[in-house]
């Protein structure tokens, strides 16, 4: 099964998307299988991180702006934007697809593990994110 | 099929888990398929390396301990210790879940890949990796 | 289905592979899967990103280049050459692993994405890189 989720934009950032991920595994209804996740993005990706406390997030989110600054002279890609080639960037340095097996009917997530659909960019676009179950 | 592997606790850095993946492959015995494994922590991850040379591992680790130093004033997640939030930096910039194809009976790996649990906190913890077999 | 890509060696830098895969896809003919690649190497890596503009590649390479320098006097395993230690460090913050779903018979990757094997060695050696659809 194959749903393309389309997620609102929020602006740069770590956000959140496993609940959209655990509705279409619920859907699909198998107790056992692998889920796929495709970001269809070149500046922004996907992340698996824990979800129990923000500021491990918002360091996740400093420390990355700080490995790839706006402004770098190095840049020669600048025709999109200051924030466009740290967005691909920082997209080469995370994942653009995860697979997460399905044991008894849900996502073998660990305690602290959320899904996070990771923003570089500063505007609000819609992204895509292909869910594959098998 | 889906195993949880139990991986002892061995302190930071690289431990090889080839063997405990290729038992689960025998054990299901596919000539061909698609071999996934999957994490279940934000400060372990996992990565294909060389496991021939251990210089290699071990310029591997230092490399990424000098990028992702413990004590960086940028840190305000430290309540669990000044070990944590470089486990979450350097989780990020490794794997998550790993895909593997398995060809007339065997992992794909090639002659000097092995498969590595990459434990980025000091503590000895039994960790969780996921093995889908399809 | 499996197929295994041998890619002619090209030197260091990101080199597309979206025909070669959009081959196999067509050859397996399937209009819903999964297409999942692996590259049997831990100094070559896969990534997927921007098609569009080459100064986005040109800035990729060299901001990996500029973080990931030779000579580096941390590294000690030095007896493969001064482009070795790099080239594993490289693979290790890209993807050995990626999976793309299939839609309508087709890869749905977005419209600016494009399937790289990024070579970390100077040297023009032939790369394998396996594709299982499922």
């Amino acid at each position: 099964m194959i749903r393309t989720l389309s997620i609102p934009g929020r602006g740069s950032g770590l956000h959140e998307i496993t609940d959209q991920v655990v509705e279409v595994v619920r859907e699909h209804g198998a107790q056992e299988g692998l889920c796929t996740l495709f970001i269809r993005h070149t500046s922004a990706s996907l992340t698996i991180q824990e979800n129990a406390d923000p500021s491990a997030r918002r360091d996740l989110e400093a420390w990355l702006d700080r490995l790839v600054p706006e402004g770098d002279p190095l840049y020669t890609h600048t025709a999109e934007g200051p924030d466009d080639m740290p967005a691909h960037l920082k997209a080469i340095l995370t994942a653009t697809s995860l697979s997460i097996p399905i044991v008894s009917g849900r996502l073998a997530l660990g305690t602290w593990q959320g899904v996070y659909l990771w923003e570089h960019r500063h505007h609000r676009t819609r992204r895509q994110v292909v869910v594959h179950i098998a």
